[in-house]
């Protein structure tokens, strides 16, 4: 049995099911329970995809979320109350789990995930990457330096020891956080995690469990061509796509495009 | 049942479990002979090849061809005699056989063939698809302009009506055509499919039966944006990765790539 995490709004459902149909077929012979934090997606959409789920075998833990219990989470100008949901999860989930993987709805997974998941990380926090492109790096290090991080990493897969981040995550050291720094705050849970937590991150290989869609040509030359489609076809967990633009909008372009677009196939094609 | 032909040598036999696997994958509920006209595949090879059909649930059924057989027929410089298979093959093929979809080895099947299987064409030799690119018809029309011919068929995929192909098709034409334009003949078996048998083709989209991997732009910008990847992925049946770059190679570059080398690992991991 493994657990996954996503928290989003209904404006992902169909990304989420992308990705988990993605997740379903790469790793057939997993059993699933897939907690969905949410505040606001309706009755009807909830059981939508409750069937979606159900149908692959799945499960689905709906963790509704009051938004009256962040009435006193500073806020910043763009960002809803959910920028939480990731960095607080362990408040929420069951006592009983001690890990958990948390993935962003626009990823799409091509291989089995066990081996991250069973991963060691009985000393850190979460398990993650970092992504290695030096402008992303450095403009990351200067805009927090005051924090001292190393490396930037990348939230969008997280795996998490929910066990020792109910020992010693404090929810005040986060809000006081976001309150002293609300002009730095690009990204905010994911800036949270690296300027609080960086040092209790265990560093995963982004070629493999977050590999960045856009950067196809940087992979294939910073490993002097190892890393080419074929590698990444048949080694690659997540491929991760990064930024403003979407392979699910009509302008999309890409060297995964057509991939992604097949699993949206099947995700759109499956009965239920 | 369908009856699917492919004519190929050993170096072929790659990409062909890779087209063969996405026939199966994307037609679950069809039953399938897959005729190999060959003369030179070794017996392992045959052996290996029945294996992995056989465990798709399909059928391969070997044709061999006696090199003996087209003694004398014309030669052209670069061909073996190989390219009177595909012409041919309605002389080699079982007798009660009407009809069978001729398959290129560097194609995938993405979507179900059985609207084009079950065409009518009872008043034509093949369905066969012509690329709209302007320049490719420009060339090849005036290329072998004597012949009349009004649009320049790719024999990539070719639906052959094997009934009315035993009753007027001559091999001694196709012999006499050869021996007066070895000059101008490029590609031997199209051209002489499109100089002799041009009226008698049914003509069929290229966008859903013979898309070309290299035009995804041309096919989208002349459609006013219908055809992009969305529209391919949901409705293309055949991509057809033509010209010297081939997706199984490493240096390849292209719009498929992702999608081809998906396929490619699928066919590899297939249990037999």
């Amino acid at each position: 049995m493994k657990s996954i995490l996503v928290t989003l709004d209904s404006n992902y459902l169909k990304p989420l099911k992308v990705m988990l149909k993605s997740l379903f077929i790469n790793n057939p012979n997993e059993e699933f329970d897939i907690y969905l934090m949410h505040s606001s997606i309706k009755e009807e959409e909830l059981e939508d995809l409750d069937r979606f789920i159900e149908a692959e075998g799945g499960r689905l833990k709906i963790v509704q979320i009051n938004d009256s219990y962040f009435e006193d989470a500073p806020t910043l100008l763009h960002y809803t109350k959910a920028m939480y949901y990731r960095l607080l999860a362990f408040k929420f989930l069951p006592e009983e789990l001690d890990r958990i993987l948390y993935l962003d709805p626009d990823i799409l997974v091509i291989n089995p995930i066990d081996e991250l998941y069973n991963m060691d990380i009985d000393n850190y926090l979460y398990a993650a990457a970092y992504h290695n492109i030096i402008t992303i790096k450095r403009i990351n290090r200067i805009r927090l330096n005051a924090y001292d991080i190393k490396e930037y990493y990348n939230s969008g897969v997280l795996l998490m020891n929910l066990k020792l981040q109910r020992e010693t995550i404090s929810e005040e050291e986060i809000f006081d956080f976001v309150k002293n720094n609300r002009s730095k705050l690009i990204m905010p849970d994911q800036d949270i995690i690296n300027s609080l937590y960086s040092k209790k991150i265990k560093s995963i290989d982004e070629k493999l469990y977050n590999y960045d869609a856009r950067y196809y040509s940087y992979y294939k030359i910073t490993s002097n061509g190892k890393c080419d489609m074929d590698y990444v076809i048949n080694n690659t967990v997540f491929i991760h796509f990064c930024g403003k633009k979407k392979p699910w909008k009509k302008s999309y372009s890409g060297k995964f495009h057509s991939l992604y677009k097949h699993y949206e196939k099947l995700a759109m094609n499956t009965k239920y």
